[in-house]
Order: C-alpha cells, then structure tokens, then sequence
C-alpha cells in the first residue's frame, strides 16, 4: 500500500525531518506519529516521527546534519521487517563501515543482560575492529536462555554472509519485548535484502534512526564537525529511549561513528569516559534495562592524522567532541522520558572529584521527591538537598548550596528567604514548553564537577507504566 | 475547646483505638482524621487516627497491647503543643525510663542530616543509659545551622531539669518542617508540663503514637512477649513515616522499650542487625530523609537474667523478638505509603549471603517499574527480573527464578507460561484490601535471604507530592 499524503499534527508538523524548538508536548499523545509517505525503497509505509530538540552543548565543534552517515566511510538503512508487535514503523537498521573500523562499546551492568549484550562483549574482547551493527526493534531477546543466544549468532552470521565477511565483524544491538524469541523468519528473510537499502546520506541515517525507536516520541540524531591537524574530522550519532517503556524494558541504545583515525584502546577510554559523562549520567525512573548499548565506531575515512594518546591536543579535542556529541544525545532521551514535561539539568560543583560530583548530580535527578515537586512547579529546595546528602558522596552540610536557574535558595546548608512566586513561575514557564530546569549544586570547594539530566515525575509516567497489561 | 462527640467515619471509626483490617483504604483521603472527644489532661482537643494493621510476623512470641509502655519500667506522653504547622494533633511526645536505660541508636546516613541526629550520636557516643527521649512534629530542625544545634540541645535542657536529670540523659527526635527554627517559646511553655501527663498504660503510650506522626493515616504501634529464662520480657514500639511526606520530609522515627537485662554492646548490635532487617529493608520512594532514627532502650525491669552475648539462646530469643517487631513496624510504614493500595512484601532465596539477598529484595521494591506495574495489577515479571539484575549483586542469570503470589512465573533465567487473567487478579484482589503482594525471587543456591517492603506506585504519590507549594 502506498500513500502520499502531507499531514500537518498539533504542532505543523510536515513530512521529512522537523527539528522542533518551544512548545513541543511529545507527553501528550504517544500515538502521535503521522503517517506521510510511502517509501518506495523499503517497500513498505514509513511513518515519520518528529526529531528531539537539539541538546548538545556548545563548544569548539560546529553541529552539522547526517547523524550517523556525518563521518566518512559509513552507510546506513533502516527498514521494515515486520519485527515489531505492532504497527508498520521501521524495526530492523543495518550500519555499515566500508572498511574495518575500531570499535568500543559500553553495555548495561543488569545481571540479567540480553543475548546480544553478552555477544557484542564476546566479540570485543576478541576483536578491535568491525564491520558492521545491526539493531532491530521487537524483541530484546532478553531472557532466553541459550536459543537466544543462539539466535544472536545466527543473525550475526546471516548479516556476515549478506556482507561477505565473517561474523566476528558484526555487532548486534536489540530492543522491545523481553522473554520472547527473536522472529527468525523474518530476519532470515530480511537482513540479506539489506545491503541494497545501504546509503550515505542524511536521509538513510535518519531510515536507521527511526528503525531503533520504540515507544520514542522523537528520532534522536546528531553530528559534529572538529578540526584535527587542519582536516575536518566528523562524529555522528543516533540513540533511543525513553525511560523503561512499554512493554518492559526501555532499554537505552546508541550508535556514534566517527572518521577520526584512532588507536583502539585510546578510542576506547574515550567512548568509555565519554559514555560516563553522558549515558551514564542520565536517569528516567532509576531502571536499569537488560540490554543498554552505546557502540562507537572510528572510521579514520577523514585523512586527519592518527591520535594515539588520549592526553594529547588532537585527543582532547576529539574527546570534547565526542563527549559533547555522546551528552546532546543522551539529553534527548532524558528530554523524553515517559510522561516528561521538562528536561532536568543537574550540575554539581566544589566535590572532591569529578565522580562525586556526578554521583551528586544523578542522586538529585534521580528523586522521586525532586522529580515530583518540579512536575507540580514547586521549588523544593530541602528535596533537593536530602537527594544531594543521601547520595553516598561524603561532604560538610554547611557547605551546601542550591541554585535554581538565577535564584539561589539555599547557602552554607541553610535555606535562603527567596521569591516563591517567581521560582515556581521559573518552572511552570520552563515546563510550558519543556524547556530545560537548571539546579545547579554546590558541596565544597573542591575541583569536582559533573552534571546529570533527568525529568520530572508526572501523571503520565504512572499511567503509562501501570496501563500495561503483560 | 473540649467537644464531646462520636463520630463514625466511612469505616466505621469510633473513639478510641481502632485495629483496622480488611477493606482500609488510607490512599483515599489523606485529611481523615477524625475529630473525637476532648482529652482532658493534655488540655486540648484530642484527634484520634486510626491504627496501622498487625503486619508483626508469626513466631516464637505472643503479640500484646501497651506500644511503648508494655515493657517494664516505661512511661509515655503525648501532648498538642502548638508545634505543627497546622491542625491540633498532638505534636510532643516524652517516653521516660523510670531508671536510666541501656540506650542504643539507629540514624540516617543522610549528609545533610538533621540537628537532633547530630544530638544523639553524641550524646551515644558518650553514654550507655539515658532517661527520656523528647519528640516533636512541626518542625525537623533539619538546615539550621549552628543556631539549629543550640535548640536541639537546649530543648534536652529543659526536659532534663523537669526530670530532675542531666542534659546527656535525653534523647531527641524531630520531624515536620525542614530549614525552620524550633518553635522555642512553645517548648519552654510545654516541656515542663509534660511529666505531668505521664503514664505507663496503653493508652498513654498510644497519645505519644500519635503525637510523632505527622501525615501518616494510621497510628504505628506494636508489643510483644517472649519468654527468657523462664520470666516474661515485654518489646514494645512505635513508629511513624509514610515515605517522604509534605511538607518536605517523609522521616522515619521509632522508638523501641524493652524490659530485658541486656548488656549495653550486646544490646546494640542487636539493635543495629534488627533495624538493617526492617527499618532498612523498607523503601517508599528511595528518599532518605534527613532525620531518620530509631532509638531503643532496655530498661531490665523484666527480672529476666542478664544477657550478655547475643549468641546464648536467650540473646537469640531476644533478638529475634526485636526483629519480628521492628519488622511489624516497618512493614507499617510501607504499607501507609504515599498513594499505596498494597504493601509489597519481596523475599530473596538462594543469594551468597543474607546481606546480598536484601540487597535484591530491596532493589525489587524500589524500583519504579515493578511498583507501577503493580499498581496497574500487571503481573510483569520482566521488570521484576531487571530489578534484580541492577541490584549490584551478581548472579548468574541463568538461576533467575520469580514466584508472584503463588504463580511462578519464571525459572532458570527465562519466563514460563502462566496464566496472566489469574496473576492480575490476584493483584487486583490484594490491592482492594490494601493486602500484601508476596513477590519471591531466586537467584542461586546459596543460603543467603532476604526480605524488604515497598509499596506500588499510583497517581495518589504524584499527586500527594507535586501538588504541595513551598
């Protein structure tokens, strides 16, 4: 069935990618996805989803398009596979790298990860460089035992074939239903047609984009472009999720490439501080998926010259970049997390360490308390603080401080007398159009900073966890 | 004002107190409280609460009446003294051991902890008896600095020399309002009334029940009899907490009386290990506050033998007493959760040690998922299962095995078929009599288990905490 069809949504939405700023509302209607036009490549209807607002942090890079095609020598697709339980969005996205590119990837901690988290570990700890990720949308082939496993494999194997190189040089990403065996049907019947789809594009980025979503109300995609040795040198990237969603497991997934030239394990430390400072640094609900991915993928396509330490002008540079990148990205899932109607941005200053200052950071973001009393605009300064001192991190309560955006509510662990008006209006204008609500921390004088992001507690995170039925 | 009347709430209240079963639901209306006769001898009017259910587990002792006062050698008061914010409920309370008492402590390891917390550790790291223990609700003198610190110990001041003791004899707790001074004038006014009002029966232990609760539904009490070397030995308690609360924090606080002869370590250590499997194993929303405690006091009124090594039969008898009501406490304090309609009770098999076991049982009850799935009676074993597996213990998932009610619903790492009508219905059966949902999880087989409790997660909790305005 093919349909041309322009529709405009609530907020004017169009066919083709939307970069939407202001009074975007994803948490009002999570059926929203407009229906536009058919893709004739894929064979099948493509459904449109909006793309999350641009988050990244400015700095030394300048942001272009392209997503996860950015770097030189990648491709990408993304089609439909009919992996999905429901509806006819793209599930099945293939990455390629012309040639072997050096790869890292940081995975969840749940004892209870899924078949293909415990493959691509397999794999990594063998090889440095990889072909290709393929990542479906339908199961999350998470509890199920052996023949998952075996599954994995064999979708590895089927991808290699479909490529013409060995399955060691194919990563796997899954997400969706938990305890249910991946179709292998469809997959044998799909993934070989892949390759034809492959393109390098901002458009086919965008096709895999889609393809990983689930429960999204946004596609999140973004690109940057850093000078190295005086050669344009280009990060891209794409994640989704939104919390533990519907049905089971939000599962977190993200894939960055890169056309930096890199040692191995020095990309590696980089992804893995880079995924630190950003992944790990955000919280929806506090649940730990089984099968959280961030793959990153270095091409070295851009003829800058090789980084081989970390430490190093070139290094630094790229870090920032790809830590930036990796933050802007991680920010839209927080953005959209499940019943969200703002974006939490929690920075931490004066701890002992970096690390502290995280812990600090994600310990507010991660309270219930918090979350609540910023979704009902309340200015709940002692909220914030008991989440700063249960954090585990150590420091003298009258060093406290709490700032919440221009107003400063607590000083020397004491509250300060503070307009309550205007610090709840701060958060009801912010929350209008889910902008972001910046607390801003301080537990000392030391060196330590670190930021996390999160999202309010509403009504519709309640609703749309407890109205499942398994 | 004294008003005499009887008044019948939706559930039958009466004067008096009243043990509820069955069809409570305290979810539904956070301001019943029922206003029922005056109490002469406090001076005001006096508002009954209904009392929590008996949540005491079965074993090796006979459940009694008397809270606080059942053991030897205790007196209790509770009196309205103008300290809460709003309302006339009591608000101070006083126990005072006839003798001083061997005196061990319990506290929140919140950083930003408040000053009767600071108080207390003190005052326990010097002495091993005490005589009373002072509380108020109204204000948590949490966040007020040095000047916080001087009300606190002023406040020991003055209840010492009406007791005709020392400062360092006293005990204090506080909960209500964080970052607001102690209402000093209305503690010089009332504290040395209070001996007046002292009793030792039950119902004065229940007037100080009352008195530390701040917007719990129900009243938190429980007494038990154990037998040791042949002589009776009463363990009786109260509690109050229902999650972190409005205004601001939720604080847990608990005293326990005893009757045993218990040398002052031994008595400790028992007090700690009882407190790590209750008041620690409990969770409402995962926010600490910054004034939990519980404090117990051995009197040695029974006439039973000294104890003197926990590990003799009658240092076990005790202890196991002292847990089972600790527990019965806690569990109260899960069960009258924010919003709750169900307490969540999780057991843990099968880990390395007891230690892990909570640790998985705990991570199961606080995770938002499983208690908003419950909530929304969905038998979903998959967020039970990644609860688990992001506990931070380590098993091997392949041992994974959860039991919901008397429904298995997986084994060996992997879901089983079940019948999903019949495990949402036990849900939805539990959750109408505000029962308790049994989850059981395996994760080995070692010898170690665990217990914790939550409660669900429903719109009740938003609303109760994003509608309040600092």
């Amino acid at each position: 069935m093919q349909l041309q069809q322009r529709c405009a949504g609530p907020q004017g939405l169009t066919a083709g990618r939307q970069r939407v700023r202001g009074a975007f509302r994803p948490a009002m209607d999570r059926q929203q996805t407009v229906r536009v036009q058919a893709n004739v490549s894929t064979g099948a209807e493509s459904f449109q989803i909006p793309a999350a607002p641009d988050l990244i942090p400015d700095g030394a890079w300048k942001k272009v398009e392209g997503g996860v095609c950015a770097a030189k020598g990648f491709k990408a697709t993304g089609v439909y596979a009919s992996l999905r339980a429901a509806g006819k969005k793209a599930d099945l996205s293939l990455i390629v790298a012309d040639e072997p590119a050096v790869a890292g990837g940081c995975f969840t901690k749940n004892v209870m990860c899924a078949a293909p988290v415990l493959y691509c570990k397999d794999v990594l700890a063998r090889k440095k460089k990889v072909k290709a990720v393929l990542t479906n949308a339908g199961q999350a082939n998470a509890a199920t035992g052996d023949q998952g496993y075996e599954d994995a494999v064999n979708c590895a194997t089927i991808t290699a074939a479909s490529l013409g190189v060995t399955p060691d040089d194919v990563l796997l990403m899954s997400t969706g239903v938990i305890g249910r065996r991946m179709k292998m049907d469809a997959y044998i019947k799909a993934i070989p047609e892949l390759p034809k789809s492959l393109g390098s594009g901002a458009d086919d980025a965008h096709r895999a984009a889609v393809a990983i979503t689930t429960t999204d109300l946004v596609s999140k995609e973004a690109a940057l472009q850093v000078t190295i040795g005086g050669v344009p040198v280009h990060i891209g990237g794409m994640c989704k999720g939104s919390g533990m969603i519907h049905p089971n497991m939000a599962t977190m997934l993200g894939v960055v490439t890169c056309d930096a030239d890199v040692e191995p394990e020095v990309w590696r430390g980089m992804l893995r501080r880079a995924c630190d400072a950003s992944f790990n640094a955000i919280t929806v609900d506090g649940d730990t998926s089984t099968n959280d991915t961030v793959i990153g993928l270095a091409s070295g396509k851009s003829g800058a010259p090789l980084i081989s330490d970390a430490g190093s002008a070139d290094g630094k540079t790229l870090e920032a970049a790809l830590t930036a990148l990796l933050q802007g990205l991680a920010k839209c899932i927080a953005w959209d997390g499940e019943g969200a109607t703002c974006l939490m941005e929690i920075e931490v200053t004066g701890a002992a360490n970096d690390a502290d200052a995280r812990t600090v950071a994600k310990s507010v973001a991660g309270s219930s308390l918090a979350k609540s009393a910023i979704f009902g605009h309340d200015p709940n300064w002692g909220r914030i603080a008991a989440a700063a001192g249960y954090s585990g991190v150590q420091f003298d309560q009258a060093d406290l401080a709490v700032r919440l955006g221009s107003m400063q509510l607590m000083e020397a662990g004491q509250p300060l007398a503070f307009d309550a008006k205007a610090a709840s209006t701060y958060l009801k204008e912010t929350c209008a159009v889910h902008g972001t609500v910046n607390i801003y921390v301080s537990v000392g004088k030391g060196s330590g900073k670190g930021m996390a992001w999160g999202c309010d507690l509403s009504y519709d995170y309640v609703k749309i966890n407890a109205e499942y039925t398994t």
